[in-house]
């Protein structure tokens, strides 16, 4: 840490052509090219840097990669001790920009250039102190935690010195969760079975492989015609017998439809419907799980704090599904996980894309060792695209995530990708433009 | 209307220095240069063009002109005709772009790029039809109303058919209705008396000046020190007498704070206070009105009608200040009108800025006429900055917004200033950089 300087941001638009093959359709996101805002801080060390990513899906990258630049300014000619020293005060100077705020606040583009950036300034840090980001993290006192959370909007539900209070009653047994980690690794789903392009020859052979491999979780893509949702529903639960089958229906419903969708999924016994309608409507989202009983996770499209605050207090979620890029990075995702502790409400973070995977079993680790001390009802998403990629990529065995042992936050991408993929200069989009 | 089609759109970057001066300061937005990204629709008819805006406060106007760049696609090469014949179809390309979605939806930087767009579609078609916004929707059938109105994610609290039902039994009564403001004009209130950085004589003598003017209604910014807000709020109360007083504190407070600091400024008796706490935070301000009895209002920053619904059904507001350029266009404005209407709160456009008075004014004419049928506890804000640069400004007269007369929605800019202000090559930003 010591004399740690910033000297500069280098911003790539990242795309990679998955629409091609179907990977990741559902029914709103038919044609999705996972791509990233992708931020490298150089520093005064030789060999050290920060990398960092938001996550989005081909159009539109280059407008968070701009705002990345703008934002990339406050943490260029900073010390990395100044900005760790009060983080959330540096993380204010991303959200209260006296301008850019107008453009938010903390929602949309300028949010999601706001992860990518303190993303990368998380994973800085990390390798700095040459340990995992989860690592870094279980290490932190108390206060020194509470310091990169912003209690604004949110201390009416959770007031700092709760969240103190909640972390201080976390604290015992933190070794044995930790053993428990490094023994079988923390439970995951995978999303890989059942996206919407998918034929259903395609999900049943998706299905056996995934048994062969050891999961117990399954998540299918509902939201199209009544008769397909439940066709699909009814070979995926034939084929995985009493295990765990999570459906998602990506934004697709009205409030009155996705009750009516939902009690007639119920057959299939799922064991939570996901995004039932758009991710703005708390009180909908209260209403469809009150009235169909099932459980209801939401979260991937959940702007900020605020919202996920809201969510808890209406008793809207059974699972709260953070995203690590759509947050605020790391410091708005420990408050959600904060607020979700208090609530009682397990994480089950968001994943797939490019570089979720990747970041968020920090997060979940973190949550295991510090804040919830639970495993119970929590499993990370696991989709198994484009890991390879990255120089830290996830490992899964079993069906459980190996815990990161590399120093940093996982996100470091390989140079020859960011030259095939850096859009639209790289190699491969000017192959196949 | 006939064989109108859209041929090219040119975008710009528009920025006053306003911040020069403290105009537009408050509690939270302390330098804000009103600015504009602004976009002109061409045609194959000569000298028939749209124009639309959305208004931002400087920085990050690049973003919303980028994001137009890329939406703006999808109305050039169309005909106005096919747009406006289902005009809800079009307006979902803009907001269901299924790779641009992610970056939301409805929200932040690209739907305000979806607002200004939309605004240029709305004038250009009240400009082929040679008569004000206003005037097109009020003589609009109501199946064509109802056909520009997405009711995706609202159908729970207002389906389309009670929509259409509630402007039916609003029909009556227009002409008589129209006459009144022919005569009068529309209420308006000043927010120019009270800003932020303004000193104590200052305030004392915008509130001479105003009362001299015939304004009914003063806006004070609150959200500083306790002691500071009380002694500007007596100060303005003392000056304007019994004439209402209305107090925004710009998302300065979280909910606890907020119920205390509204407590104590109701000795200088509020009729609103306005933006308490985050705008995203519809139970927190649920939460403030109950406790504190004030009137609550907040909508200029709601990103979308969803959070409005929310709003309305979570008995959050007395007052809805809807925002023509945060809303998706017109289109979601009337949407708003309707939910509005619908759960019997009034609408009280937020203005000021650049262009939103001279937008705002057509809403809340056709709120009038065809869907609350009332003036009761309406006003729209007004704001004296900037007016001159537009080819059709607004008329005030007596506290009165006039009834606009020229043909379309009131955002052409003349030449001059876009030559001017252009960011960042208009000849004001190259002399004054």
């Amino acid at each position: 840490m010591h004399n740690i300087q910033i000297t500069g941001a280098r911003l790539l638009d990242l795309r990679f052509p998955t629409s091609r093959e179907s990977i990741g359709s559902d029914a709103v996101n038919k044609d999705p090219d996972y791509s990233a805002a992708y931020c490298i801080l150089d520093t005064n060390q030789a060999g050290l840097h920060g990398y960092g990513l938001t996550f989005t899906l081909g159009r539109g990258t280059e407008l968070c990669v701009e705002a990345l630049r703008y934002l990339s300014r406050f943490a260029v000619g900073r010390s990395l001790e100044e900005i760790t020293a009060d983080f959330n005060a540096f993380s204010n100077l991303l959200t209260g920009d006296t301008q850019f705020r107008w453009l938010g606040p903390e929602k949309g583009v300028i949010h999601l250039a706001t992860a990518a950036l303190l993303n990368a300034v998380w994973d800085l840090y990390a390798r700095a102190e040459g340990v995992p980001l989860w690592q870094l993290l279980a290490g932190m006192p108390v206060e020194q935690l509470l310091n990169a959370v912003d209690f604004r909007y949110i201390s009416d539900a959770l007031p700092r010195e709760e969240a103190g209070e909640l972390l201080r009653a976390r604290a015992a047994g933190m070794e044995q969760r930790l053993e428990r980690l490094r023994a079988t690794g923390y439970p995951a789903y995978t999303t890989s079975v059942g996206w919407f392009g998918f034929s259903d020859e395609k999900i049943a052979a998706l299905c056996d492989q995934a048994l062969a491999e050891g999961w117990e979780y399954f998540k299918l893509k509902v939201g199209g015609e009544p008769a397909s949702d439940l066709r699909r529903a009814r070979l995926v639960r034939q084929k995985i017998g009493g295990r765990k089958l999570m459906m998602d229906a990506n934004q697709k419903w009205d409030v009155c439809e996705a009750i009516e969708r939902t009690r007639a999924l119920a057959e299939a016994d799922p064991w939570w419907m996901e995004e039932p309608t758009s991710p703005d409507d708390i009180l909908g989202h209260a209403r469809i799980r009150r009235e169909t009983g099932v459980r209801i996770a939401t979260g991937e499209h959940c702007q900020n704090r605020v919202m996920f605050k809201q969510l808890l207090q209406a008793g809207a979620i059974d699972v709260c599904q953070i995203d690590s890029c759509r947050l605020g990075g790391v410091n708005e995702n420990i408050a959600v996980l904060l607020l979700a502790a208090k609530f009682g409400v397990p994480v089950c973070p968001h994943a797939g894309g490019v570089g979720l995977c990747e970041y968020v079993q920090h997060l979940s680790v973190f949550d295991y060792l510090r804040v919830s001390a639970s495993l119970d009802d929590r499993v990370i998403e696991y989709v198994g695209h484009l890991h390879e990629h990255f120089t830290d990529p996830v490992r899964i065995r079993n069906g459980h995530y190996l815990l990161p042992e590399k120093p940093g936050y996982s996100a470091e991408i390989y140079p020859e990708t960011l030259a095939t993929y850096n859009y639209p200069q790289g190699t491969y989009w000017r192959l196949n433009p």
